[in-house]
């Protein structure tokens, strides 16, 4: 058994490190709060983003970054992508021998466009306490995974031996794990895809019903695609569980910040609004302009994210910006998908 | 303007017909039931099938096939895939000149694992009657085609101009129509996507949540193109309009008549309960039984057709067969839809 420190305790940190203690291994789990962690290592619970679970009691919470990690052979990041270079700048203060990096976090930096990975291989650079880095991504809301429903995920690394470890670390009979070794298309297609749920939320938010959704999916993950074989990404990656499957959890559910946000706005509202009344993190909102940045700059068709930049950056009437994107008027339109991607392959 | 003939008038039929319309066309819509055709001509309703839906007033019914096609340059079949080919047979006793064929229609003939395209190619054979055949597919419910919600579909034929030509006569600013040169890929798609609306309804009458439903749904698309490519379509149609498109609308929607024959299988009512239930056809079910045998003689790995057969068919109980089928006990799994699909492309 592995000692573990999941770094974060949202849902979803909260929910991996329940999965880890249920194979067994010791997991500390890491939050800003005090109140908060004393509940989860005390009461068993963390009721703001797991109501109604009861966690494993083996699974320790502290607000002490030195005795989460201490020990631990793997570090799980589970932060939000605008804070993940602090964090790490924090955790290289306090490691002191090197650790296997897992991270669970989506979305690309505006400005420089990297993808978290490269975030935060950049922070560890100077230092040997980076052993490998993988990343975790798939459909999977927290609360299913919590409830032990059956879900699947993906485990990519440049280092395929070390995404296999961390499928090992996680792997159980609810929990199934995949290993890719494209790193960068699981990246893209996790970050991407939080862009094209806005558009759906956006949508329904319209009154657009099935059909609607059903086209921006499709047509926005020809995109997804697009973008990320432009960035040396296996094309394949975007039908496989880190790209379809996650772009289907986050525009077919409710559930997901991504998908409301979109709704709001498609009902009226401004991009301030919208983020005041979430009161939390919507990371495709940061990814929607640091990807209409990318696609600029590589000059690659990417028609819903610069629809969506319109709205979200440029006061473009969402209707407006629908109408247009449904109904781009050309005589004879292919199924471009399929070409474009077997022309890029052939090559 | 074109004159065409609309043969079914059920919910899709009548949409269909409703379009056509719209972008002007002389329309005929044949059912067999007459005070329903009234219905048509007079009221401009299909209240059965287009509840609330006000249709343009020269539609006209028709219980006479002849007089329905008399003239028409296009005939639209949008019959049950099951009375296919007794439809043919019977329009082909009342046609005097050629005509372009359209269908619409989704599934797998049972014992001979026949396409709809070649089904209706062998009724035409020892005729001249049918100048080209084209499928029209894609991610739409009728309710909402009649509602003038932006709805994308995909024509596709052996013959891409004709293909162009029913493009031209569908494509108008709400009904957007796409073209794609590979009808086996199409057909294929469109027919599969049944068995993998059913699995889904299926997990969530056991009380599964989004999770499995995205697990299933990216896998299910995956061995829809293994089958697909052994046939000899392109893969890539499989991520287009009219495979993932068309998926994402049977799996996700209440309105799918597969995925609520599932959902009822999953709440633990059994085959003939449920067909008795829906008094309409579940085209899953039939595609589902030809699928299993295609698989079986073509040996392909088909594990989610597979365990929906058994459920279906053999009698296993379905949180069995969903438990089964998402733990697949294997040390090192990877996401084998890309490697597949790449290496059949590189050959």
């Amino acid at each position: 058994m592995a000692k573990v420190a999941v770094i974060g305790a949202g849902s979803w940190g909260t929910a991996l490190a329940l999965v880890l203690a249920d194979n067994e291994h010791e997991v500390k789990l890491w939050g800003r709060r005090q109140e908060q962690m004393d509940e989860v290592t005390h009461k068993h619970t963390n009721h703001k983003y797991l109501p109604n679970i009861t966690l494993p009691p083996s699974i320790e919470g502290t607000v002490d970054l030195k005795k989460a990690i201490t020990g631990a052979e793997f570090i799980v990041l589970v932060t939000p992508t605008k804070v993940i270079r602090e964090m790490v700048q924090q955790l290289i203060k306090v490691m002191e021998k090197e650790a296997v990096i897992i991270h669970a976090s989506k979305g690309i930096e505006p400005g420089t466009h990297k993808r978290v990975s490269e975030m935060i291989s950049e922070e560890f650079e100077q230092t040997n306490f980076m052993k490998d880095l993988i990343v975790l991504s798939g459909p999977s809301h927290a609360e299913e995974v919590a409830l032990r429903q059956p879900t699947t995920v993906t485990a990519s690394s440049l280092n395929i031996n070390a995404a296999e470890q961390v499928q090992d670390l996680f792997m159980n009979h609810h929990f199934r794990v995949y290993t890719n070794a494209d790193l960068i298309g699981v990246e893209i297609g996790g970050s991407l895809k939080n862009i094209i749920g806005l558009v759906c939320g956006l949508t329904n938010g319209l009154g657009y019903g099935d059909n609607t959704k059903a086209a921006i999916m499709t047509r926005g993950l020809a995109e997804m695609a697009r973008l990320g074989i432009k960035l040396g990404a296996n094309p394949m990656t975007f039908s496989g569980l880190s790209g379809l499957g996650d772009l289907i959890v986050t525009c077919t559910s409710v559930h997901s910040r991504n998908w409301r946000a979109g709704q709001m706005i498609g009902q009226g509202l401004v991009l301030d609004e919208v983020l005041d009344k979430m009161g939390m993190v919507v990371e495709g909102v940061r990814t929607t302009k640091a990807t209409h940045e990318l696609a600029t700059k590589l000059n690659v068709e990417m028609p819903i994210t610069n629809a969506l930049y319109k709205v979200l950056f440029e006061q473009v009437n969402p209707k407006e910006a629908a109408e247009l994107l449904m109904g781009r008027l050309k005589k004879h339109e292919v199924e471009e998908v399929s070409n474009y991607l077997l022309t890029e392959i052939d090559q």
